[in-house]
């Protein structure tokens, strides 16, 4: 704090402390409730979760909170503080804006659409979710019209989840990689590469896969004494600067699938570790939100987890782990890990690469939804049609098509795009990071993380939310977000595996 | 609720549920800091629990929930109505007559205190903590004189443990144990029973003592889809009526410590479990305090988990799982679980019948040193004294003595005595139980524990915070709290033990 900072920036922490507690103390009630509660705990769970949210939302839009931020806009203050000023402002602006009323009534409409969604899917009947569903992006609309009634609603709705970039720029991003994923798709299928697809298949217990993962999390540096391992039923990552914990789960039939995932966590988990102690409580001590998140957890995944150098440390130890995978080469399990498949239909089962398609035509769909531009009732029909364009498939069952992810249940639109935007950033920062690091995919090979995490702690961790998401991606990088850098890892990337 | 229940009931039952909601998160917190969390999670945790403190006092000291009590205290009500009206006026009127200030201080004061503690017990230097528990006696003082300036400043702290037995009925209780007690442990110490407290001598992996546990467990009834047994350094049992979950140790010299920790935690796992789940977030889903709690948790421990019945039972199971212990017979078993040793000093490692000597001291020392008749420099002398008079042996160190127990590093003073209250109900409880139900005792023996549950949640469990403590256990047992039921059980057991 600089001499002159005003007395009020004092009490704007104090009241920014509590509100992040509260929440963070509501996300320690949620971990729990997906890793250790019992069955029967759900009703007070729920309640305790909902008195925590009304709680958060009254310190938000308490009037006194308000005039702090009216006297901290027009005060001097250093950029740090304003960056404070202007993040809390960004959040107590929405929680102002939208009637209580309103946030309950989509909080039971997607309760109730979340039963409905899982109806659907068992008996593939999007008949039985369609009217939630509607009612939904009729709840979602006017929410955001409370917010900014001039405004598109789904650029309104997208700031839930990236509130400082655009949707332009997201927009933009995504018709890149659009143009350039379907025709390397296309190549792809067109090749006669045959890769070793079978080179992980046999059956792996849990006990050994989770020693496996606890080992590689050792190497990769994940801080135990700040940290945790547990399974759960959808793998996440949680917590604080102090606290951030992994959850994985384990299929027998397919290690590298707890593999990837635990590195994925550890991604998110190690981003919320090197979030400065010190300005805990406060933005600055707070991630920059879900776009930047998902470039670390996809960094670590993908440009680590992925590449050839991580399996040429890490093929030994699973050899070891589990003999029954016989004597692969590291070309084979290199293969294995990165096989492109386009008859895939499901999202979270797809490759890096055609994952792209997946996240796009969501983001189409849920855009024109939002905007009017689409009746629910036709959703699986276009949604089939753009996979059979972007992917050469057509889903069967709308099981298998449009109701199988679980987002627009719980009202979130604006949501998808994240994942893809978190990959490209991932590119631009591994492409920056090989830049300035002499030999990074020598140190992966020798199992020596360090240079890694510490200019990714330098770059992005360590700035909590100072500065906006294409702000942070430029400074770090040199270029503002873009497909660019992703486009061109993943041509030279399958072109050398697919020999196109 | 009546159909003249005025407006101004809901509204208090909202502002309640949000409040023991949110009371019931910190709960959940401190577990997890207990059992989960990783080591470095701390600074972080204190400010979350602290955060959700500062928010339970608020919530409590709005003067709008006074206006609804002041409102409701004038309105005609039912009898749960104004049972929910007296608790909460109980808990707002001591917040917001505590000044925020010295609740602060005392809080700031014991987490010093906790630290000097620690040092002190470690170098067995009584003058290390002396300055600590002066200031902490001073801000007690303090607190009880802005709850109430013209009344004993020990009762008040009292009633924030018992708020609803008088500390004159508490006192009479403890005097009566105190004057029975001491000449029944004379008469042990006098006798030539040679007891078989050698039973279980030898080493017991934890691992089987868990899977133990978990066995005893299952056939005590324990309702494992709303609860979990973990480690932690100092068992508790902490959650509500649908999430009730249990802590215990494992020392590996020691499997009935273990045994009986675990049964004791699990009395009051089924307490909370045995509250309405409809009343969940009022009063009358919440335990009467703590000298009923500890009721349930010595109830199970010491007259079910100690009773021979339960050892012919258990014994077998203790002998497969532990080879080692040989072939006792279940008197060499119950003799092992209620030996007397009045040369133990240690409260915690006490026996059933001399740890109400221990609490006897430690109450009529917190009481005068609250009183202002006793100077903190004499706590060691007068402690070594009682010891000496009450159970025949000085301790060499305070170590050993006066700086044992934790609770006054906490600024619990009225704490200590909630112990005993509850074994002296306990054994009133199992008594009247006993009368009311046919072959209780065949009962223990055949595992058959479902009547006891029954009339437990009869009597105490589904009534929640409805009665006051000694109506509660007036109508459960048709006698007022009293030391009587546990000296006739205590002289009949230990004469028949020790041939008296």
């Amino acid at each position: 704090m600089s001499d002159t900072t005003p007395a009020a920036y004092d009490d704007l922490l104090d009241r920014v402390g509590r509100i992040t507690n509260v929440s963070n103390a509501a996300g320690l009630l949620s971990w729990d409730q997906q890793v250790m509660m019992p069955d029967e705990g759900t009703p007070a769970r729920s309640r305790q979760l909902s008195a925590l949210s009304a709680v958060e939302h009254d310190l938000l839009v308490d009037d006194e909170l308000g005039h702090l931020l009216d006297e901290l806009e027009a005060a001097d203050l250093t950029a740090d503080e304003r960056a404070v000023v202007r993040e809390v402002r960004r959040e107590q602006e929405r929680a102002v804006r939208v009637p209580t009323d309103l946030v309950e009534r989509v909080s039971a409409a997607s309760s109730e659409a979340l039963t409905a969604w899982r109806e659907a899917t068992d008996a593939d009947d999007f008949e039985t979710f369609a009217p939630h569903l509607r009612e939904l992006i009729d709840l979602k609309r006017r929410y955001a019209e409370h917010i900014a009634p001039d405004r598109d609603p789904y650029a309104v709705l997208f700031e839930e989840y990236e509130p400082c970039l655009s949707l332009e720029h997201a927009e933009s991003v995504l018709t890149t990689l659009r143009e350039a994923v379907v025709p390397l798709v296309d190549d792809i299928r067109g090749a006669d590469a045959n890769l070793a697809t079978d080179t992980f298949d046999g059956t792996f217990p849990s006990d050994q896969q989770e020693s496996l993962m606890r080992d590689v999390l050792d190497d990769l540096g994940y801080r135990w004494e700040r940290g945790r391992l547990d399974v759960a039923p959808h793998p996440f990552s949680t917590g604080t600067t102090y606290d951030a914990r992994i959850t994985t789960r384990y299929d027998e039939a397919d290690p590298v699938g707890a593999l990837l995932s635990t590195v994925h966590e550890f991604g998110h988990a190690t981003y919320t570790l090197g979030l400065p102690d010190e300005a805990y409580g406060t933005p600055l001590g707070e991630a920059r939100d879900l776009s930047i998140h998902e470039s670390q957890s996809r960094l670590w995944e993908n440009h680590v987890g992925r590449s050839r150098a991580f399996w040429e440390r890490f093929l030994p130890r699973v050899v070891e782990a589990f003999p029954g995978v016989g004597d692969p080469s590291v070309r084979e399990a290199y293969e294995a890990v990165n096989a492109v498949d386009p008859t895939n239909l499901i999202r979270v089962e797809a490759d890096e690469l055609t994952y792209h398609l997946h996240i796009v035509l969501r983001f189409e769909i849920e855009r024109d939804l939002i905007r009017g531009d689409l009746d629910v009732a036709e959703v699986p029909a276009v949604w089939n049609d753009k996979m059979d364009s972007y992917l050469g498939v057509r889903p069967e069952t709308d099981a298998k098509g449009c109701l199988q992810d679980i987002h627009w249940s719980h009202g979130n639109f604006g949501y998808f795009p994240t994942y893809s935007l978190g990959s490209v950033i991932a590119a631009q920062l591994f492409d920056a990071a090989d830049r300035d690091l002499d030999g990074l995919d020598d140190a992966i090979r020798a199992g020596e993380f360090t240079s890694l995490h510490d200019w990714l702690t330098d770059r992005i961790h360590r700035h909590g939310k100072r500065f906006e998401t294409n702000e942070l991606v430029a400074r770090a990088t040199g270029d503002d977000v873009s497909a660019d850098a992703f486009v061109d890892y993943a041509t030279e990337k399958y072109g050398t595996l697919y020999g196109l």
